[in-house]
């Protein structure tokens, strides 16, 4: 049983076309016109083949297909807001790839032991309120500020509406996305298909290196407290530690700023931020007291922004994507995720797998997203399969 | 013979609260009315003594003695406008150091060989113009694009203004400046009096290191091109071949920007900028010759913005400010200027010599500026004597 590959790739033409502009890729964020129109055109293909299309009170789209009468649903998803100036298949890919796996089934008769559901979770990308907004709502993972639900009120979802969003754990057997990599390790080796064994926890930080601002020209070098070139030694730290404890660590320095900031002035601050993420809270640890302990001398300090810890997901649904790897052909490698995704949310009350196809020269969250129908295929297939596989529990 | 340390203190006082806000500094730039009424202040101390005033087509102001024939003037000065938020006496203990000096040769009837000038240039921190304005007009070294016109006609100095305001070198046999070092060397060394040999000449460069702007989740360490931490090199690098090749080079990266600047991207791009100092111009080029040639493999472009060059300062003064020390006991040093003064244009009309009074922890350009009342004294009575040792020939 394969997936009708041209009429996925209709579909995924016609979706990205709402909010798309040429070369400026797809701009359609949760909540504004552009995204109630495409998620208009995604409720119309679910109740076209026959799907119960249902809208939850944040705004989370599904469409469900009941199966032999086990009471509970194996939820296939992703999300379609974009990020402003994004490609056309972040997301998208998941939810389409999953009404092409329903239909497959409906056309070869197949009945699953499972209700099927697709979801297309809303606010997944950064908005107000953060990214994963409409999952977290539907896990009952929230803990919103008064400034948060002042915006949402804006767009008309209450704390009510957060609350009844809420859907009970026990009505989920299984979460399955499907998504882009957004990185360059599936492109770099020629490989179609990534298993994904979980996903890198964020930490982030502001740093801060003090030293003595001075006048550049009076001040002999000796006699500096230069807060840049310190600063420039613990980013050269940074990298070199993250580099040694080796993958999946990732560690980056993104923003930085010296002050006073003249031409003319010794630097006697400077700020910086630190990203640092891992499938492992310890070895994020282990990296940032090594990181301390180096640049003890450097007058730095560090203040902890926010952590959201790793994810592990489900060891047997990775066996599942790996035999249906090897049933249709397809190579693979078991891999982590760098970014978040709505499976975080989800692996937290069902188990969870995530399938990664390759995206071009790891390019995401920009015009120059794309992944090739070919490997879009053998994604769609993955799922297909893995899916059947779940299904005979 | 010996200056009035009391009658000078109260003077810099005087003229030090005009402008002044406690904990704020002096705020007095030319052409605000501020600085009107410190040069009120200035021209009747000098009037009040019994000095010919003058004031020139730019806002110079000139208090002239005529001695015993010599028809050329020995000039003392500086300037009396401040950054904002600086200190009471940069610049202002040139000018009525100056000020002090004569008043104590009119006491002890002492008639000079040379008339003697004080002078208090206007705009010697930087304006709209650039600095030393005051001094470059006096001297005729002046080359204003249209918007710098435009400026200054907004305060009323017109072209013609600009053209009159130039002096006849032939008219000028030395130029003195007593100013306060700017600097932490004096200070660190617990020394009186520097002897300065010349003035460093500035070099200034805009720098740009290009890497590739990722995801800072989803790309691995060995996948990326971080600008960010190739920059950290390059600063790196400046720092220790600024280092290696010794005083008086120093040098400074004091802005820099990553871009795009996010907390979870990786830099793409780096700009920052250079300023190199030094008394020779060739040893700053060989400088940044080796920053380029060890930052080969870093995408480093680096373009000129500005260069001023070093100013060397008379010997023969040189040598009559160090016999003034001696003669006076006081302790002092040879040394370079890494700041630019009024003795840049005027060395190019006259044989120029500057002394310079220690610096407080090398704070200058803000308000914790300070020297010492015991050093200012020493300053001034080391001007005085070196005046009557250059009156001699």
């Amino acid at each position: 049983m394969k997936i009708n590959k041209e009429r996925l790739k209709k579909h995924l033409m016609k979706l990205g076309s709402i909010g798309y502009t040429e070369g400026q890729g797809i701009t359609r964020q949760a909540f504004t016109p552009t995204y109630e129109e495409a998620k208009k055109y995604v409720r119309n293909l679910m109740e076209n083949i026959g799907l119960k299309v249902y809208e939850d009170s944040v705004g989370n789209l599904f469409g469900k297909l009941e199966g032999k009468g086990k009471k509970k649903s194996i939820i296939m998803g992703s999300h379609i807001d974009s990020v402003p100036n994004g490609g056309i298949f972040d997301g998208s890919l998941g939810v389409l790839g999953a009404i092409e796996c329903i239909q497959t089934l409906m056309e070869n008769n197949h009945t699953t032991q499972y209700d099927l559901e697709v979801a297309a979770f809303i606010g997944e990308e950064g908005t107000e309120v953060g990214g994963t907004f409409g999952s977290k709502c539907f896990t009952g993972e929230v803990s919103f500020q008064e400034k948060d639900i002042a915006y949402l009120e804006t767009v008309g979802i209450s704390k009510e509406d957060i609350r009844s969003a809420k859907r009970s754990p026990k009505t989920v057997k299984h979460y399955l996305e499907l998504h882009i990599e957004q990185g360059n390790i599936l492109d770099t080796e020629g490989l179609s298909i990534g298993i994904v064994k979980g996903i890198v926890g964020i930490a982030q930080y502001k740093a801060e290196v003090k030293g003595k601002a001075n006048h550049a020209g009076t001040t002999p070098m000796h006699l500096r407290d230069d807060a840049l070139v310190k600063a420039s030694k613990v980013i050269n730290q940074i990298n070199e530690i993250v580099n040694q404890l080796g993958a999946p660590l990732v560690g980056t320095v993104g923003h930085i700023q010296a002050h006073p900031g003249a031409i003319n002035v010794i630097p006697g601050k400077v700020d910086f931020t630190i990203e640092l993420r891992d499938v492992s809270k310890e070895r994020v640890e282990t990296a940032m007291n090594l990181v301390k302990e180096s640049c003890k001398d450097l007058n730095l300090s560090i203040e902890k922004l926010e952590y959201e810890w790793e994810v592990n997901l489900d060891q047997d649904i990775q066996s599942e994507i790996e035999k249906a790897c090897k049933d249709l052909g397809y190579n693979y490698k078991f891999m982590y995720s760098g970014a978040g995704h709505d499976a975080n949310p989800l692996s937290k009350i069902a188990s969870t797998g995530m399938i990664f196809v390759p995206s071009k020269n790891g390019i995401s969250h920009a015009p120059g997203e794309w992944t090739e129908w070919e490997d879009i295929d053998k994604g769609v297939n993955t799922l297909l399969l893995t899916l059947l596989h779940l299904d005979k529990e």
